[in-house]
């Protein structure tokens, strides 16, 4: 860090390394608290967090959550981020700087509801496939609608909380369940859209207002355990094989850094009905990588999702449901066509048939122990490239009861 | 109300009728709003609501929310029930005491995570004959755990609340779908239980537990578009076909309340896991009434349901999930084994099939401006009995679109 004292106020300059996927072109928000602090908001710049009240003298973003800002609507938005973006040209208070490696990182925003989507045309055929083996694994509704349903909000805790592995019933070969730690312990590699602006309940949102809507993107770790959830989940869905945990990562990539990262989504037959046609392209060519223990074993790539992040909140409030500033909705497992785009280990595993080896190890679900980290990129403006993310968790042994 | 001039101060007796349904053994809690005044916690004596901040001289109740009341847990749960029963036999000062016609009933709390159960036997058996014709009506896993889901927490609406008919995807006789507004728009009456002592991630919360950790109970109309939900709810459960609106009442009776309502839960076969096992009876005696523009049309009773509301606090935190103040958990509908203690309309009407006279009219599904009402009653202290309630809801038109 370059230091320049003038007087009393230190003075710095941001190093930002011209490769860094956190550089002038992504500038995420989050949340964090230097050692024995409180938190309040900074965005990250490199390997430094800045904090935001600080270098912009602005009393907002002292408290600790997003909310007041995604609140506020794009034009708020693009104003702070244009002075953020101005930070890195010009010297600041060195008090506002802060390693990243030095500071805690707190949840973004506190949840409103948890929406969890289920958008991948080939996460869907995969798990039809081994839920339901003996039906078509694609369901009559699924190309008509985001098929989704909600989640617990109470339990997305933000990336490197750790995961106690869960307990539940379990189908034993008997027919009959016995109680006990999930053996089938899994993740599932998604992106998270929070919404800044919320709704009124009764006015649904249009695919063409999910810009105006929605703050940003986050990195999203649904765990989720699967023999609980595979005797749970009929008729109502799933629950306790999900309710346990849902990670989400600290940085929150503003929808204006993700311009350069905007595709159209792959085909959609039959047409969607008018309320889910995009009015413009939010398909998003973002790459995923999901390391087991230090090892990338998969890529999920984003720009194969079937259905768009406009479409799964047009959907989310056809029926006139209400939306808040701290919802959350999560895209669904990512998988891609190919066996090494799968965003879940029970695919990867082929429901556990098919072992991955993972530090020359054969796995197939999760052990305690083990560590998963999920990452992204995505294009940036002139061939450079952003990052998303990161959200890690490491999973602690059941609690004996 | 007989008022006693005492200098500056006017006091005044509340007046209790001796046949009222809320007299000092009921005392319920709620959030109530005087002509033109900000919202603060009331107890509502016979027809009468009583501000506890004002006639207890306690600013804790000064709040818009029974938050901070029901984070504190049992012991102060019983001091201040006691404190307000004694004001029936003490003059209070008239200004705290408001006639329920002149105020405005709001949310009790803000809801956290809202969970659905689907825990009477005869509600489960029935919607699965009308849902899956060809199958078993009951699943393999509902006489083990019981089954149930999260719903929309930002769409908990207090009574009175006017509901707009959803619109959505419905399926058509061609096998694809179109959209509009609900044409099998239904009720469900339940219980719903509010938490008041949080627990942590990853720490289940036993049966026992129950009544330190649940502040009390309140009427819920979980309203369902019935049509929705049979196009959408496969493989992951209900989701726009009742995220439009849930109803809940403002009176929140608290557990203490219902001592003389306690009923061991009917026979379980087969015996529950250990977790799920009731350490003392929770079943609850309660009698609902849903009144369909002004009749009375079904009298759904809570004490035929299979699992207990303890039952349903274990299940909902055996996989580590935490709660929080303001959790809401509903029963799911109350059905009782006869048809006219069906606890929703796609039941009492059989699917549409059997339509209900309904002041003369032959009735099936919700018609705009049609208004439920549901209350409930429960045994109180020698012979006399207790209200619970009440929660209304009138059906607004479809929004064009």
């Amino acid at each position: 860090m370059d230091l320049v004292g003038t007087g009393a106020a230190v003075r710095t300059r941001l190093e930002v390394p011209a490769d860094s996927l956190f550089g002038v072109d992504n500038l995420p928000y989050g949340v964090f608290a230097p050692a024995g602090q409180n938190y309040r908001v900074g965005t990250r710049i490199g390997d430094s967090v800045v904090d935001l009240a600080a270098a912009l003298g602005d009393p907002e973003f002292a408290g600790p959550s997003l909310a007041a800002l995604m609140a506020q609507g794009p034009q708020r938005w693009r104003e702070v981020r244009e002075r953020v973006r101005e930070l890195v040209d010009t010297e600041i208070d060195s008090a506002a700087v802060h390693a990243l490696a030095d500071v805690r990182l707190g949840l973004p925003v506190p949840i409103g509801d948890y929406v969890d989507f289920y958008a991948s045309i080939d996460h869907a055929t995969n798990l039809g496939r081994l839920f339901r083996p003996d039906s078509e694994p694609l369901l009559p509704n699924w190309r008509h609608l985001p098929v989704g349903y909600h989640g617990r909000a109470g339990t997305v805790v933000v990336s490197g909380t750790e995961v106690i592995r869960p307990s539940g019933q379990r189908r034993t070969d008997s027919g009959t369940p016995d109680f006990g730690p999930s053996q089938r312990l899994d993740i599932e590699a998604e992106l998270g859209f929070l919404v800044g602006v919320g709704s009124e309940l009764g006015a649904p949102v249009e695919t063409g207002e999910f810009a105006e809507r929605v703050f940003g993107v986050a990195l999203v770790n649904d765990w989720s355990a699967r023999d609980i959830q595979a005797w749970e989940y009929q008729p109502l869905g799933p629950f306790l094989g999900k309710s346990f945990a849902t990670s989400i990562s600290p940085w929150v990539t503003p929808l204006a850094a993700l311009e350069a990262a905007r595709v159209p989504t792959p085909e959609q037959s039959p047409q969607p009905l008018p309320y889910l046609q995009d009015k413009e392209p939010w398909g998003l060519d973002i790459d995923l990588t999901v390391s087991w223990n230090g090892q990338a074993v998969t890529h999920p790539p984003f720009s194969r999702m079937y259905w768009s992040p406009a479409q799964m909140l047009a959907h989310l409030t056809a029926n006139g449901a209400a939306t808040r500033t701290g919802d959350l909705y999560a895209s669904g497992t990512i998988s891609g066509p190919e066996p090494d785009q799968r965003g879940s280990f029970i695919e990867l595993s082929w429901g556990g048939k098919e072992p991955v080896l993972v530090n020359g190890q054969r796995r197939t679900f999760l052990e305690d122990g083990d560590e998963v980290r999920i990452t992204a990129t995505a294009p940036g403006p002139a061939d450079r490239r952003i990052g998303l993310g990161e959200v890690t968790g490491r999973i602690l042994p059941a609690r004996p009861r």
